[in-house]
């Protein structure tokens, strides 16, 4: 039977990811689930106004997104608990650069990618920044053939509504294939 | 070993969602899985400006966002691969409609948002539809103690990289929990 939630957003389980940028001259790391994708090259990290790390992100016009596998969760919830502004959240990693020097990003994360700030979109509370990607940096063991696989990337995924993460679970179809028996012609 | 990638988007896996939107008066779908979370109560769709639907968006100033679980893969895949400008999509499914008139709803599908657009931003190729949640309807089946429980709602998740849909695994940690024995004070 079909109830009624009132307007409560259920767009989840999303991508955790840890947002990386300098704030005051040093790197800072923040973890972020509303996250979303706007074209293929670009990405949005929705972050609520009163967070030390979006002053950075205006200023230098640069961040990072990393994204931590399962084995990373306690470090990943712990820079969703502590603020930059009192806690030296940097300490956790081991930080390194691409091209952008103010997009710090993390080893021990298997994908990381270094985004050009191109839009900010205001929200009353919340800064979105939309990012263009301009560098992927990947371990090589999470490849398979060549291409990033999902199975060794373990990411973790969160939901609000059971302030739950989760783990991704198999691959089970082919997109733009398992439907076509569908089609009427 | 860490190595380069290009500008590759490595934001994945993202979920799945079926966008329903009234064009030309007729009620019509699409799969979408560039989908964000702007703020707590507002989302985005990312959708190609070639796509049959956006126009429908526009007009209305409305648009639905329904979960399908996997045991909708195909008629989910399928809603990605036929056009509304030829194919009769809505035949797949039982519609309903809560407040919004131009806002279709998949009965089939356990969570479903009705949005109102509340802001366009352009890209190149792209429009990305902001629309702000006014009601969530919800199989009564996937609740647990009242709360939207994903285990139940199995959703579908996508990734660009391998082009593949994946399953959801187990929830495994507590948000702004497991981390709190990292703080240092």
């Amino acid at each position: 039977m079909k109830m009624k939630l009132g307007a409560k957003n259920c767009l989840y389980p999303m991508l955790t990811v840890l947002v990386g940028a300098h704030v005051n001259g040093k790197p800072n790391f923040i973890t972020i689930a509303h996250v979303g994708i706007m074209d293929l090259g670009s990405i949005s990290i929705g972050m609520a106004k009163a967070h030390y790390t979006n002053a950075g992100i205006k200023e230098n016009g640069t961040f990072s997104v990393n994204i931590p596998s399962v084995d990373l969760v306690k470090e990943t919830d712990y820079c969703g608990i502590a603020s930059g502004k009192s806690a030296d959240k940097a300490r956790l990693f081991e930080i390194f650069y691409g091209g952008l020097k103010t997009a710090p990003l993390i080893k021990q994360c298997p994908l990381n990618m270094e985004c050009k700030l191109i839009k900010t979109v205001d929200f009353p509370k919340h800064d979105v920044f939309v990012g263009e990607i301009v560098e992927t940096h990947c371990d090589d063991r999470v490849l398979t053939d060549g291409v990033v696989d999902f199975a060794k990337v373990q990411p973790i995924l969160f939901a609000m509504n059971d302030r739950g993460y989760w783990k991704l679970g198999d691959r089970f179809a082919k997109a733009w294939s398992v439907g076509s028996e569908l089609k009427t012609q």
